[in-house]
């Protein structure tokens, strides 16, 4: 059975978005989970992974003799393999543009990324207020995204971004735990979508087993042991 | 015919791996040159792309009403749509691994791409030494390319990383780029890889305009105005 390794629920983004696919595809795997102690070489993090990941990183697929990844190769790995499952859009063209999103999301959104660090379980509102006030990438990063989904679920006609679940879905959850957290200011459409999104089976699974988690780590946690008032 | 929005042939390392890709497996386009003026938003080269990419980033390929943005979103599409020229390996599970090298290189690689600009033209093997003694991070970047490359170049036998030529060696050519141009240190085999990716006629005809273009922009140059002496 297919095996994919995961970091800390509450903490791993990038797990996160194979985890989900996986899920809601409703196909079969096993979870390993190998817990976020540190990212030294020496780490019982990284020696875990060290048989497996050639980069010592989380997200890792293993099927059979085949080592796969990084999340973008994984999620292609998957769509691939379970054609029926049509997690890719059917037509080549929007296949193309949920491609386009996908990967500007594997390089981007830096600032959202660094200043919004996904932590499920916290409420991160006040540290929330304070990074929209003073910091421009992250407004410009939810600008992006606002116009973005706005366009997809406009001329998909929604649910979700291309209609049906899709890779791109699962690509934005992770984007979608931290608009929430953070409780950075969205128009009422792009609200309702992350809400729908929070409400899929698979990524309800995911935010429960977080928050089941309870193993809090200093190195994650750049907002809940400083003070937060402005 | 398809158009390709590049930036400037001497610095845009993005630009250039669909450029090559596409030259190498023999698929016409149109070049759209946008010249790197500034970022800003006011930018030229913002103006000028505004109306085709949603980042307002090149590399934008442009087919007909289609629009697919970000690198690996146009390499995917390039390797579907022209099925027959087998841009990714054949097998699915030598594919999976192609599309993880990719990926890899997609979003990670920081210290490299931040320390060693590409830069096509210049001679920088003095500021390569210094980056080389002073940042640990492009050490183990290149040490990790290293491994990688190795372990490709042995399973399958080479010249290029999988057998035949495919999208990771257009993946991975402005990484050789930087490696000549900072004169990094490699093993042998390893730097005659970067030679055989030198030569590929889809690299060697960027690399001949790139050496003509002759448009030195001061904010991609960092250590060309800066002493070099240690």
């Amino acid at each position: 059975m297919l095996q994919l390794y995961i970091g800390n629920k509450n903490y791993s983004s990038w797990s996160m978005r194979p985890w989900v696919l996986l899920r809601q595809a409703g196909i079969a795997f096993n979870e390993v989970f190998v817990r976020f102690d540190s990212f030294d070489a020496s780490s019982e993090f990284k020696r875990a992974l060290g048989p497996v990941s050639p980069t010592g990183k989380v997200p890792v697929l293993v099927d059979g003799d085949l080592i796969v990844w990084d999340t973008l190769a994984i999620a292609e790995y998957v769509a691939e393999t379970w054609a029926d499952k049509q997690l890719w859009p059917a037509a080549p063209q929007t296949r193309a543009r949920a491609r386009s999103v996908c990967a500007e999301m594997h390089s981007g959104f830096t600032a959202l990324r660094s200043h919004c660090p996904m932590n499920i379980e916290a409420d991160l509102a006040h540290a929330g207020a304070l990074i929209w006030r003073d910091q421009p990438g992250v407004r410009a990063d939810v600008q992006r995204l606002v116009q973005m989904w706005s366009a997809l679920l406009q001329e998909h006609g929604g649910p979700m971004l291309f209609g049906e679940f899709s890779i791109a879905d699962a690509y934005f959850a992770p984007v979608c735990m931290r608009l929430h957290s953070y409780a950075l200011p969205l128009p009422a459409h792009i609200a309702a979508y992350v809400q729908r999104v929070r409400e899929l089976p698979g990524v309800k699974a995911w935010i429960d087993e977080a928050l089941a988690e309870q193993d809090f780590l200093d190195f994650e946690e750049p907002y809940r042991l400083q003070p937060t008032q402005g």
